[in-house]
C-alpha cells in the first residue's frame, strides 16, 4: 500500500493499492499489445490528441495545482507555475509529432552509388518504461509520457510512491483523450518490482529521473534498452565582478530557496567575484529574509517544508558535518515550524557533504573567487555535471565558461535553474545519461530506419 | 602473442607481442592526456588531418590491399575495394568535422522566456574505445577511428588479433598526420584485458563491431558509457513477382558470396515469389558457377576461404544440422582445396541454425513466397534486424516493406550488402545497438551544450 | 465604389468605398511605424497572437463560411473546407514563429579562421504587400497575413474587388488579437493605385497571388522588392496503365470539378494510358453526372457558377475555338440556370486555348498515349509549370515522373489540386516565381543577418 | 576589342577580341543544350570536377597570383590569398554538391492528409549568367561558378573587362575537367551586348556583383528570372571604449587599406568611442605609416595602385568635396608615383561623397561617438547595408548591434572585410539583393519540388 501525506500538514490524504505482480504483467501485455494501434495511429492523429490532453489540463489547472501542493508540500505559486509548465510540455509535443527528425540524405559517394539516395524515417523503439521523481510530479512525468505519444510508443509510468495522485490524474486526462487504450498505463510498484521491469527484455526504453546510485546501477541492468538517465548535482552560479549585482541575487534568490531547494538544478553553490562578495552576500541575506515561510497552500507562501522529515535530518546532518568540518553558517540551519529553514554556509570545502553531494535541499554555499578560471575548476571539480549559471557582461568570460564547464548546460544571467520544456535538458558526468527536452527525449524512443533507393 | 596467419596458405606472416598490462594502462593515460590538446585543435585541423591520412592511404594503397588479402584472405578485388571505402570514409569525417550538428534554438516559450535562445554545441565525449572485427580490417577500423578524429576524441583501438597489421598500417599512417600524438592508439591485449577496458570509466564510449554474444555483454559491464554495437545478422533479401530477375540475380550474387559471406549483412535468406522461383534458382545457380575461386591474392578470383579452419568446421557443422532437420542442398556444402563452396540450401526452416543464427560463411538459404506479407513476416520472425532488401518495381510493396520490415535499413534493388559510408548503418532487435555511419557515429561521440542567453 | 455581387443569385451583397489615395498612403505610413512595435513583439507573443487568430476563426466559422458563399459562389462544403484550411494556415504558421530558419555555421575554412562561428538569425524585411484573389479570398489572403504575422512583418493587403468582405472579417478577427495596431491593414484600391504600391520603394516585399499576365508585369516594376508571384496554370494528371481506375477517377473529379475549377492547380488535361483510357472515360462521365448542381449554398450542391458572366462567356468562347479546332465535346459545354456544365473535351491540341492557356473554369481536356515518357513531353510542352499528378503504382514509372516533369509540385494518386498550407507550393515557368506555404513564404519576408564571433 | 592594361606599369599585358553577337548566340544556345548533359551528370561527377579543378588552380597557384597581380593590380599577398580562397571556394561547393538542400516533410496536417509525406529535391533552374567584377577577379567569378557547377547548372560569365584573364585561366582549368562541355562558358561582351543577355528568357538566372547603379537597373530588366545583386556599401566599423585598441587597429588597417580599399566590405568609416578615440587614432596614424608602398608585383608590397586613373582622380575630387564641405584631412589626400595614398578624414558628415557614397578606394573616415546607440543609428543612416564590424568585450553592446545594425553580416572583433566562402555574404538596402556564400548562392540557383506521397 501506498499512503500520501501531505508533506506540511503531516495529514494523510489518500491510500493507494500497489499493483499486484500479476496486474503489472497485465500492463505489460497490454503496452506490447498497443503497439500495432499505435503504429496506425498517425502523427496528425497524435498531435490532437496531444493537443486535447494539454488543453483538458488547462481546463484542470486548479484541481492539478491543488494536488502537486497537497502530496508534495509545493508552494501553490511553484505548483501553478509546474501546471503550465507541463501544458507547455505537451503542446511542444503536439508541434513536434508533426516535426519528426526523418532526412533524405544523398549517397552519392561513387560512381557506383551515383544515383541513390536514403530517405531515412524514425518508428518507435517500442515500450517504455519511466520511472519519474516527486519534486515535478506533474511536469517530469510529462517529459516522459508526451515524447511517448509523439511517437506512438506505448509506456508505463512509475511515479514516485511519494506523489502518485497527480499522474492518476494526468492518466484520467489522457484517458480522456482518443489515443489507443493502455497507450500510458501508470505502474505502482514497489523497488525491487521495478527493478525487474528495468530488466525486462520486453521493454524497449528506459527513462528514469531520480537519485543518481539507482539510475547508474539500472543502467547496467537494463540489458539491451535505451538507457535515459536524468539524475542530480550541486548546481553552481558564478558572478563575475562585472554582473549587474541585484539581477544576479534576484535571480539566484529562487535558484536558492524554489521549492526549498528540491530541484535537481538547484543552485547549491555560487561562486562571486571577490571584489563584490560582500555587497553580493550582503543583498542576498537581506532577500532571503523576505521570504514568506509557512503553508504551501497559501497564495504568499514561497518557502516551505521539505518532503518528509528524513530528508529534513538528512540535510540538517549535513549542515552539521559542515560545521564540524570547518563550515561557516551564515544563516539558517535549523527547523521551524516543520520548515527547514533557508541555510547559507560559507569557507565551505570539498570534502564536505553540502559541495560535494546533491542537498536536495534550502541549503546553498557561498565562495568568493579572484580568477575566474579558478572558479571554473572549482564547479568542475565535482563528479556532478548538470547545468552552471553566470553573471557577467563579458564576451570572453562567457566564452571561456561556455567552452570549459563541464555540464549539459550553462545560463546566462539566469540561475542554474532555468529550463524550458523545449531545450536538450540533461547532465554529464555523474549527473546524467542522455537529453531529455521534447524533441530530443522523442529521439532516444525512436530508431531510425533508411530506404535506400534510385533517385 | 599474437601469430598473423594467411588463412588460404596458412603461412605465418607475423607475430606480434601483445601490449603488457602497464602498455595497456600507459595509453589510457595518454589518451586521458591528450583530451586537452585535442580540444584545443580545431575542426579546421582535424578535417585537414583527415584528408591528409585519406590522400596517404590513397599513396599506399597497393599496400593496403595487399595486406587485407594476405591476413584476412579477401579476394584481391575486395579488398581493394575496401581501401576504397576507407578513403572515403576518412573524406566524408574530414567534411563533418566542420558540419557539427549544432544548432540555434528558439526558446520564448512563455513571455518570461520570449527573448532567450539557446546556442546548442556538441563537445568531445572523452576517450572512445574502440574494438574492430577481422573481416573489413580497414574499413570498421576506419568507422571509429575517423568520427574519433574528426571529434576531436583520443580513441584506443582494439582490432581484431586474426587481422592487426592492416591497423598498424593505418596507425603509421595516421601517426604522419599533424593530429597530436596519442589521439589514436592501437591496443593489442587478450579478450579478459579488453574487458578491463569496456569497465574503466576513464572510457567514455564503446564503439563495438563483433559478435553478438560479446556485444551485449560488454553493454551491461560498460558502466557510465555509451554504446554503439555494430553486431550480426541473418539479412534476407525479398524478390518479388515483378522483380527484374537478371538484376536480382546479379546483385544478390554478390550479396551471397561476397567474402565468402563473412560480412554482417550477407544475403544469408531469399525469399523468392513463387511465380519467378524456379527461374530465379535455375539462374542463380548458373551465375554462381561461374565464380573463380582460389588463392585471393590472384586478380581474378572472386571466391576464396573463410577466415580459419574452425569457423569453415562450424559452419560445415551447420549445413549438416539443416540437413538432418530437413533442409535441402541445392549446391555446395563441402570443402574443396581449404575453400568451404557456395552453398545453397533450400527446404530451409525455423530451428536451423543456417536460418536463425549469423552464419557468417557462404551459406545463403533459399525460399519462395506467395503473398508479400508472409514474406515481411518470415524476414521479421528472427531475433535479428539489421538490413533487408527488397527487388520490386511495386511502390505499394516498397511501402509495405518499408513500413513493416523490422531492420535498420530497408534496400530497394540492391543486394542485403548495400553500404555507402556516411548512410546511417547498425541493427535493431539483437543486431545492434546505435548507428555508424560518419556523422552518426560523430553524433554519438559528443555530449550536447547548450548556452542559454538573450537575443 | 466596389459592388459586391452575389455570383449565383446576381444580388448585389454590399457596396464598399474604395480608399483614397490619402488613406492609403496613411495606411503605408502606418505600416512603417508598426515596424519597431512588431520588432519589439516577440516570436512568443507573434506565435500566441496566430494561435488567438485561429481560435476565433474557429469560433466564427460559420461567418466564414456564410461570407464566402456569398462572394464567391462557393459550394458549402468547398467554403467550409476553405476555412478549415485557414485554420490550419494560421496554426502552422504559429507553430512555424518559433521554428525561425536560424542555424549555427562553421567558419573554420583555414587556420585564420579555424576558431570563428557565424550564427546566422533572420529578421523581417520589412512591410508586405499582398495581393490576394477571388478564388480562396480567406485562405489564399491567410497565406499572406499569416506568415508576415509569424515574422513580424507588417502587412498591406489588397484582397480581390470580388470578394473582400471575407478579407474585412478576418480583418476583425486579427484586430481582436495583440498584435500592434495596424499589423495588417486592408487596401481596397484600383489596380492603378495597386501598381503604385507595387513600385514604392517603402515596401519591401510584394506577394501576389493571380494572373500571370499581371504578376509578371508587376515583377519588373516592383523596383528593390523581393517577389513572389503564385500565378496561373493548366495542370495536368497522368493515368498510368496500372492505375487503380476508380481511385483515379474519384480524386480526378474533385480536380476536375471542384469550384467549377476555379482553382490555380485544377486538374485541366488529363492524359490516359490507352490501355484503359475507353474505361476510365467512361467511369468519369458517369461519375460527373453525379455532380450537384444549383445554389452554393445548399447543403448537398457541389457544383455551381462560375465568379461572373464575362469569365462565363470566355470560357464558352474558347470551348468553341477548341470545337472549330477540331476538339470533340464529350458532354458539356453550354450553361443552364446560370451554370457553364461541366466540359470535358477530347481530341484537343496545342494552339488551342483550353489546353494551353490557363482555363480557370470547368473545363477539362482529355487524351490517351502510350509511353509515359510521351505523356510527360506532353504536360511539359507547356508555358507552365504548377503542380502535376500521376496515378500508378510503379516505382521507375514515379521515378521518371517526378525527375522529368517541370512543374512545382507532382501529385502521386491525388489530384493536381492537392495542397496541404505546410508544404512548398508554387509553380516555375510561367506558373510563378517562388514558393508558398508558411516556412517558405516566411523566408521570403525574411532577411539572413550574420553575426561572426570567436567560439 | 578589349585591353588589358596592367595597372601599376601602365603596360598592355594583352589585347582580347569581343565576342561577336553571333558567338554570343551561340554560347547561349549552347548553354541551353548543355542542361540535359548536366542533369545526367550526377552530384557525384559534379563534387569530382570540383575537386578536380581546385586541385588544378592549386597546382597553378603562381600563375594565377602572377595574373591578378597584373591585371589587377593587387599586391602580391593579396593576390595569392585570393587564390587560396578560390581553391577554398570550390572545395567547399565539392562538399556542398553532395548536401542539397533537400527534406522530407510531414504533410499529416488533417485526417485527409494524415498519411502524406512530402519528399522535397531540387532540381537546378536553369542557365545562370553570372557578371563578375575587376576586384577579386578569380574569386567572384569562383562564387559564380562554383555554384553552379555544384548544382549542375550551365553558366556564361562575363568577367569585368578590366580583369578577363584570371577569367581565361580559370576557363582553362574548368575545361580540363570531366565536366561536360559547355557547362562553364566566357563572354566578353560591351554593356549593351550583356544587358541583352539580362533581358534574354533564355537565362534563368542573373548573379551580378558590381555597381549599385548597374544592378538594380537589371534587376528591372531581368524578367522572369531570379536575380542575385552583390552591391556595394560604405561599411562601418564601431570600436567600443571597452575594445582592444592593438587588436581593433591590427585589424582595421587591414579592413582600411587592403587593395587600396576597392573592395565591396571595406572598412570605410570608423567610429570610435570618445574616451579611447585619440588613442586609437593616435595608434592608427602610426601603423599605417608603416605600409610598404609600390609595386605590387614586390613581395613585400602592401599598399598599391587604384585601378585606373579615372577612379583615382574620382576619388581625389571626393576627398576635395569632403574638405570643402568642412571634412579635416588627417594624411593622404594626394598621389605619390601613381598611387592615391592612403588617406584619412575627420569631422566628416552626412552629405559628403566619402561618407555616404561608396568611396571604392583607400579612403576612411573616423569619427567618435558617446553612446553606442548613436554610433549605430549613424551607421544606419545610409543607403547601404553590407557589412558592419563592433569592437567590443561586452554582450549587450555586442546584441544591440546584432540586433540593430541594418546590415548583412555583424562582424565581432574583426574588419568589415571578414568574409568566410561558405558563410551567407551580401547586404540589404541598396547593397544587394539575396546571399552568396556556396550553399546560398547553390540555392539561389535552383528550384524546389516537392513530390507527395504515402507514407
Amino acid at each position: 500500500m501506498i499512503e500520501v501525506i501531505n508533506p506540511y500538514t503531516k495529514e494523510k490524504i489518500k491510500t493507494l493499492a500497489l499493483h499486484t505482480d500479476a496486474e503489472v504483467e497485465q500492463k505489460i501485455l497490454q503496452a506490447q499489445k498497443v503497439k500495432s494501434a499505435l503504429k496506425a495511429f498517425t502523427p496528425f492523429e497524435r498531435s490532437q490528441a496531444l493537443h486535447f490532453i494539454a488543453q483538458e489540463i488547462e481546463k484542470r489547472k486548479d484541481a492539478f495545482t491543488e494536488l502537486i501542493i497537497q502530496e508534495a508540500g509545493k508552494p501553490r505559486i511553484y505548483a501553478a507555475g509546474e501546471v503550465e509548465r507541463a501544458i507547455q510540455t505537451f503542446t511542444i509535443a503536439a508541434e513536434e509529432a508533426l516535426r519528426p527528425p526523418q532526412e533524405l540524405m544523398e549517397l552519392g559517394r561513387s560512381l557506383k552509388t551515383a544515383r541513390k539516395i536514403g530517405e531515412i524515417r524514425y518508428f518507435s523503439s517500442g515500450v517504455v518504461f519511466g520511472i519519474s521523481p516527486f519534486n515535478f510530479p506533474l511536469n517530469l512525468a510529462v517529459h516522459k509520457v508526451a515524447p511517448a505519444i509523439a511517437t506512438g510508443s506505448p509506456i508505463l509510468l512509475k511515479p514516485s510512491s511519494k506523489t502518485p495522485l497527480t499522474a492518476e490524474l494526468l492518466l484520467e486526462v489522457i484517458n480522456a483523450s482518443k489515443l489507443p487504450k493502455h497507450s500510458v498505463q501508470l505502474v505502482h510498484c514497489s523497488r525491487e518490482k521495478g527493478n525487474e521491469l528495468v530488466a525486462d527484455d520486453r521493454i524497449a526504453v528506459l527513462s528514469f529521473t531520480g537519485s543518481p546510485a539507482v539510475g547508474w546501477k539500472m543502467k547496467q541492468q537494463a540489458g539491451k534498452k535505451k538507457v535515459v538517465l536524468e539524475l542530480g548535482g550541486n548546481a553552481a552560479a558564478i558572478v563575475c565582478k562585472d554582473a549587474d549585482i541585484e539581477q544576479a541575487v534576484n535571480k539566484l534568490l529562487v535558484g536558492a530557496w524554489a521549492y526549498a531547494g528540491q530541484v535537481c538544478i538547484h543552485t547549491q553553490r555560487i561562486y562571486v567575484a571577490e571584489e563584490i562578495h560582500e555587497k553580493f552576500l550582503e543583498h542576498f541575506k537581506t532577500e532571503t529574509q523576505k521570504l514568506i515561510m509557512g503553508n504551501p497552500a497559501d497564495d504568499k507562501t514561497n518557502f516551505a517544508c521539505m518532503i518528509d522529515d528524513s530528508n529534513t535530518q538528512r540535510v540538517l546532518s549535513w549542515i552539521e558535518e559542515a560545521e564540524n568540518k570547518g563550515a561557516q553558517l551564515e544563516f539558517g540551519g535549523k527547523v521551524e515550524d516543520n520548515i527547514l529553514l533557508p541555510t547559507l554556509l560559507s569557507s565551505t570545502a570539498k570534502g564536505m557533504k553540502v559541495r560535494d553531494e546533491e542537498v536536495f535541499g534550502p541549503v546553498v554555499c557561498i565562495e568568493s573567487f579572484q580568477e575566474l578560471s579558478a572558479a571554473i575548476e572549482e564547479v568542475n571539480d565535482s563528479k556532478w555535471g548538470l547545468q552552471a549559471a553566470i553573471f557577467t557582461d563579458s564576451i570572453s568570460n562567457l566564452n571561456q565558461a561556455f567552452n570549459d564547464l563541464e555540464v549539459g548546460g550553462v545560463i546566462h544571467n539566469e540561475a542554474t535553474t532555468f529550463r524550458v520544456d523545449n531545450m536538450p535538458y540533461g547532465g554529464i558526468k555523474e549527473s546524467g545519461f542522455g537529453r531529455e527536452g521534447v524533441a530530443y527525449a522523442m529521439h532516444d524512443y525512436l530508431e531510425a530506419k533508411i530506404l535506400v533507393k534510385n533517385k
